[in-house]
């Protein structure tokens, strides 16, 4: 049984990495153990550690400037991680989406928050690029792709303040200057992982300008330190990263994935506009390559499309619950096939209803 | 091939626990998806998290008055969301370890903390029943069972002061009066999954009596609001908890499986004492049921002894890196069979080098 995932996350995984990770629950490298019963400090799990680490650095083409972290919390727990290590006074946000918000309330506890943009009052569909970043503002934080209403950063701004960005829909997904970027976390259950780990990349040197007593768990210097293993980290959730890294390599890393899924996109997103009877409401050069939103121009043809899709196997089409309408999640280990399958049963339902 | 699993955690579970993650890992609930590909708001998810706050009620006898959280971040994250959540000024807490001496530090970041005991000077072999709980603490923090030495509190105190205990490793391995404690944590990979998910246990009526502008992942009253999915959750150890506490529930809870726990230890305790070649350091009354450390009596014949046991397939019988000697952590899931293997091993090593 073939089924077509588009869930938002988490989400669909390679193949080869779902039955690794299976196998590695049964049976750990031959060592008659289960992953889930090694030690977090043993030498295979150091070397699980080494290897991810690696693969990042090389995936992202970054230098030994960077820290690699793998922690727990999820993006929310960085949206209070990024203030209480880098925030002295002030810091700089974009509010292009509901998590890009969330970060902002978040921040605001713990100092000023300047708002440089705002496409709350557009619904998020439109992401502008003409803000200013003033120059003595603590950091800049974006959010690169914006999951649920689907719009995508493809730029980022030139900028001496340090630049901070929350990749979790998108990380993995195309080519870019890494190094652009002073810290750049992922919840890792989209594009990399099973859930529970938080990817978090950053420049060493942004860290110990503050002299904060915060918790050991929210100091990013600790976990550097202790090399993401202050405590139990998520083995099984790192074990599956690095799967899915040396899946990104084998299928010649980023600048291939990029097109690949540029052209999935691209596939979706003329269907929806050559359709009668759908429409996406996003700024055409802010639609993001990973979530593509579109809806029923007429609402009440919505019963008979969702009977039609999901009896073809197809799951996590619905919008986001805050917003409605379809979403199609079309992450790296999303085929080529399920968007010709999606796109098919769009064009029969044009035939049937338009 | 049979492995004997002392690890202290991550550590060994039941194998229909492993058998069964390992399936659902391919093919979750015949949905064709994986479970590491389904989302956690879908129905599928949310009946694991309700199953498994039900199971974790019932096997501990609690009420509604309790609510059940799937939290990440460890202990480590739970020592300093404890104090953000209860302290208004000041807490009491028992040294009684190296964790709970962690406790106390992250603590003291957000007031003032009165140490009613400390085991440091004594290397934490010994936990006094002699202290006072003064009625005006916000607080009172214990850890019930130390990992590292092996030390358990088999009793504890009777006050009107609300009690938070850190179960982490010996979580559902006996019975207790559960609603004694107003809050118990625990980090999830050793009595019940894989790593990466913290159980919290707590009483709602403690919460709301603070009001501290804290990050929302710190905020218990939000988690309990968002049924603990504020965020994507771990789904794969939160299912993994559901698989083992049916197990327990089916080895006949945790009056039977305290006795095994005990009976297990017993016979460890036992040959320990009996064996000429070594030694426990614990005062016998805080003898851990967990976690049965022990030591060489002449240093020179480790590496003959290490040689013995790592031949015979048993892993994990290192003592902790700050302390050295032995230790093995018999959990639930750890089998009679293994540590009668165990002593077999420790019986023949006497035999020949006594």
């Amino acid at each position: 049984m073939k089924i077509h995932n588009f869930n938002a996350g988490p989400s669909v995984l390679p193949k080869e990495v779902v039955r690794k990770s299976a196998q590695s629950v049964i049976n750990f490298n031959d060592t008659g153990l289960s992953l889930l019963e090694i030690s977090h400090r043993s030498q295979d799990f150091l070397e699980i550690i080494e290897k991810t680490t690696c693969l990042v650095k090389r995936i992202m083409n970054l230098n030994d400037e960077y820290a690699i972290l793998f922690l727990q919390g999820g993006a929310t727990l960085q949206f209070s991680m990024v203030p209480y290590n880098l925030m002295h006074k002030k810091a700089a946000y974009l509010d292009t989406g509901f998590w890009a918000y969330n970060a902002i309330k978040e921040a605001k506890k713990l100092g000023k928050v300047k708002i440089l943009f705002s496409g709350r009052k557009n619904n998020y569909t439109y992401i502008s690029k003409n803000y200013h970043i003033p120059y003595d503002m603590d950091y800049f934080h974006c959010t690169s792709n914006n999951t649920i209403v689907g719009t995508q950063m493809k730029i980022f701004p030139k900028t001496s303040v340090p630049i901070v960005c929350d990749m979790s829909s998108d990380i993995f997904s195309r080519k870019l200057d890494f190094d652009q970027f002073s810290l750049i976390y992922a919840s890792a259950q989209k594009n990399v992982s099973s859930a529970g780990m938080t990817i978090v990349i950053l420049k060493k040197d942004i860290l110990g300008k503050l002299k904060k007593n915060i918790p050991s768990y929210m100091d990013y210097k600790i976990h550097i330190q202790n090399n993401s293993i202050l405590n139990t980290p998520n083995v099984f959730s790192i074990y599956n990263s690095m799967l899915t890294l040396e899946w990104i390599e084998n299928q010649g890393g980023l600048s291939i994935l990029e097109k690949k899924n540029q052209h999935k996109a691209k596939l979706l997103y003329d269907e929806i506009d050559q359709n009668n009877l759908f429409e996406n409401k996003i700024h055409k050069e802010n639609r993001s390559n990973m979530n593509v939103s579109f809806f029923l121009k007429n609402k009440n043809l919505e019963k008979k499309f969702n009977k039609m899709w999901k009896k073809e196997n197809i799951v996590g089409l619905d919008g986001h619950r805050y917003l409605g309408g379809y979403r199609a999640s079309i992450y790296n280990a999303l085929s080529n096939e399920s968007v010709q399958f999606l796109i098919e049963i769009m064009k029969e339902f044009e035939r049937k209803f338009s």
